[in-house]
């Protein structure tokens, strides 16, 4: 079977995280990515660390097997190639700031003219509709704007960020889904549609039942460091070497935790007989069980959660993430070799189906306009000295 | 134009949020869910704080607009109603334990002899596969294996558990890309297939670029509080009364900023001419600007960025993001008017398309088998007798 998306192909003027991380998504389902990039520049997070040997392994990770076609499209001739490219494929993404495709000529009421199953999704930072629509976002600005930096990290800590880009990476995501429904809906219909995915947005629909909470009591929910907020106990407890994740989730769990670390006395305790009682008096009863998780270490520990079936996990450093038996075994790290910089690991794709063959390779990021010539003569016709014109006027 | 999936039927036999929060978002894509439950218990969820008048708010935030059937899987008769069901349906999503539809003999490979059109996605903690996928998984456990947790808060805190639940939420949206890339390639092959998505793989494919920045320097990357890795400024500084996040993203900012502080004579300094040499001395420059930012309130402060342009954001509470004027305007916060709890305020649709028409109200959630009747009849031609029988019987 092919992959999912095995004949669609997707014209990519997408830059930095949000919009490269979705069509990598497209790419990983089978889809054929054509990224568009300024000539001799090209998307700016090739200028983004870490580098390795010059090269930004930020860009590689996010896009490989993509396809790279450089055109200037400030210039007629190069405005005219992309509205052929436009004809030519099943999706457009684009991250610019709203009305910059509008500017170039470029936008989506024009396209549809030239292809009314063209599927235009643009993310952008607040959307293509309301008053803050214009303003530049930053991961960083939408973490702040949409709340979750007010319910991660410490009560008494300075603001915590997410550590990483949630904010992009939840736009592409749901970004993803829209394009892939809309790719559906075409079977039906036989017309693309626009779809507009604003990472604010995204920031909103991931609060989970923080805005609830919130009805509730008229409280603003706040930060509570990395304990669960109505199961006890449901936390990291500092061990005598490192920190260990005990999730106590029912009474069950409780009876054995309380055996397991020979507190068998806690179990019929008044105040700690069900999860709702140790909840409230989870400042009387916390101490009493740091007061033992301290004695050993998180290896000990682990042997003697893993006897009883108790959940347990150590936080896992990046590097341990990346031996992780389990993950490995899902082939969740894949490998690039890259031609300057080597073999690189990266993450694979958590998206399992019976259509798609597990590969624990994957294609390196391509250079700036690297598949120039190949995607001018394959999709357009054009000639070699046609295209060797075009560089010569800079428009490629 | 009707929503893309407005001809898709789901049987959805999740629980908790990583499940519904998936068949959720199909609803929102214009899917019928027909949530299947067990009889008087139902969803875990219904059980979970915040409460209001008796009733799980957790629960009603996501699984409004959902039809619910209550069906015994442990009786013969309850199975056979769930396969003549999956005869009927497109998609089947589950957040068992790998195994248990197969001991229920409701596994994948029954189903699609039923159904060869079936598309099954069983989201789980750790997949299907590997040494570790029986193991029990939440949320929290999962942020910890996958290393988010080590690379989210503050060097000198306690491990920090990202706000929500962010395992969950992830798992949701890569299981419901998997689903409507599968509907899609359905309409070229005629065949379902199963997806497989478990939360720690989802874990690993958003750690971004931190697995690369851990192969340049092999250094496991640390959390930083709420300051960018690599730019410089762009974190939250205290300001008189609260905290405001200044992302200064380029050169030409940095000029911006320094002006709007009273600091032009910094933006020559030696030190801090450029985006890497600020990033190599932020121990010198960062408490220069506290000192600056200190002096005013988050208000004047945004006075005066707004006017030149400058990227600036509070840290807005739950509160603050539910009367955001851009959030409101797009139609971010929606309604559940709930006959016993009245007009509850929940997150709306982040995926703006052209064919889905903007709604300001959702539907209530289901109480417990409140579609039972109407969907045997509909689906499968029950007679009120056959109910009858069946609802004395324990089976629904």
């Amino acid at each position: 079977m092919p992959k999912p998306l095995g004949q669609v192909k997707v014209l990519d003027l997408t830059r930095v995280l949000a919009g490269p991380y979705c069509t990598m998504l497209l790419k990983e389902l089978g889809a054929e990515i054509i990224k568009v990039e300024v000539p001799m520049i090209g998307d700016d997070a090739r200028h983004f660390g870490p580098f390795k040997n010059n090269k930004s392994l930020y860009f590689m990770s996010i896009n490989h097997g993509k396809e790279s076609i450089s055109i200037n499209l400030k210039t007629e001739q190069g405005k005219r190639i992309l509205r052929e490219l436009v004809q030519q494929v099943d999706v457009l993404v684009e991250n610019f700031r709203p009305g910059t495709m509008e500017k170039l000529g470029l936008g989506y009421e024009l396209l549809k003219e030239l292809n009314p199953r063209l599927i235009y999704a643009a993310s952008s930072g607040f959307g293509h509709t309301g008053p803050d629509s214009q303003k530049p976002a930053y991961d960083m600005l939408v973490q702040a704007m949409g709340g979750i930096i007010s319910i991660t990290g410490w009560p008494d800590s300075p603001p915590t960020r997410v550590g990483m880009s949630i904010g992009d990476i939840t736009a592409s995501l749901f970004t993803a889904i829209g394009i892939c429904s809309a790719l559906y809906q075409r079977e039906h219909t036989g017309q693309g549609q626009k779809i507009d995915v604003g990472m604010l947005d995204c920031q909103v629909a991931i609060l989970e039942n923080a805005l609830v909470r919130y009805q509730v009591d008229g409280v603003p929910p706040k930060p509570l460091g990395n304990r669960h907020p109505t199961i006890t106990p449901f936390q990291a407890f500092k061990a005598k070497d490192d920190y260990i994740v005990i999730p106590v989730g029912n009474d069950n769990l409780w009876k054995i935790f309380c055996q397991a670390i020979g507190r068998e006395d806690l179990i019929e305790h008044e105040q700690f007989l069900t999860n709702k009682l140790r909840t409230e008096h989870l400042e009387t009863l916390i101490p009493l069980l740091e007061a033992e998780i301290i004695k050993k270490t998180v290896a000990e520990w682990s042997d003697i959660f893993e006897r009883v079936g108790l959940p347990h996990s150590p936080i896992n450093t990046i590097d341990k993430v990346m031996t992780n038996r389990q993950i490995l075994a899902r082939n969740m790290i894949v490998e690039i070799e890259d031609k300057d910089v080597g073999a690189i690991k990266i993450a694979g794709n958590p998206i399992k189906m019976t259509s798609i063959e597990e590969e624990t390779t994957r294609k390196p990021a391509p250079e700036i306009g690297e598949h120039t010539d190949k995607i001018l003569k394959t999709f357009l016709g054009y000639s070699d000295e046609q295209i060797a014109e075009l560089r010569q006027e800079g428009v490629i």
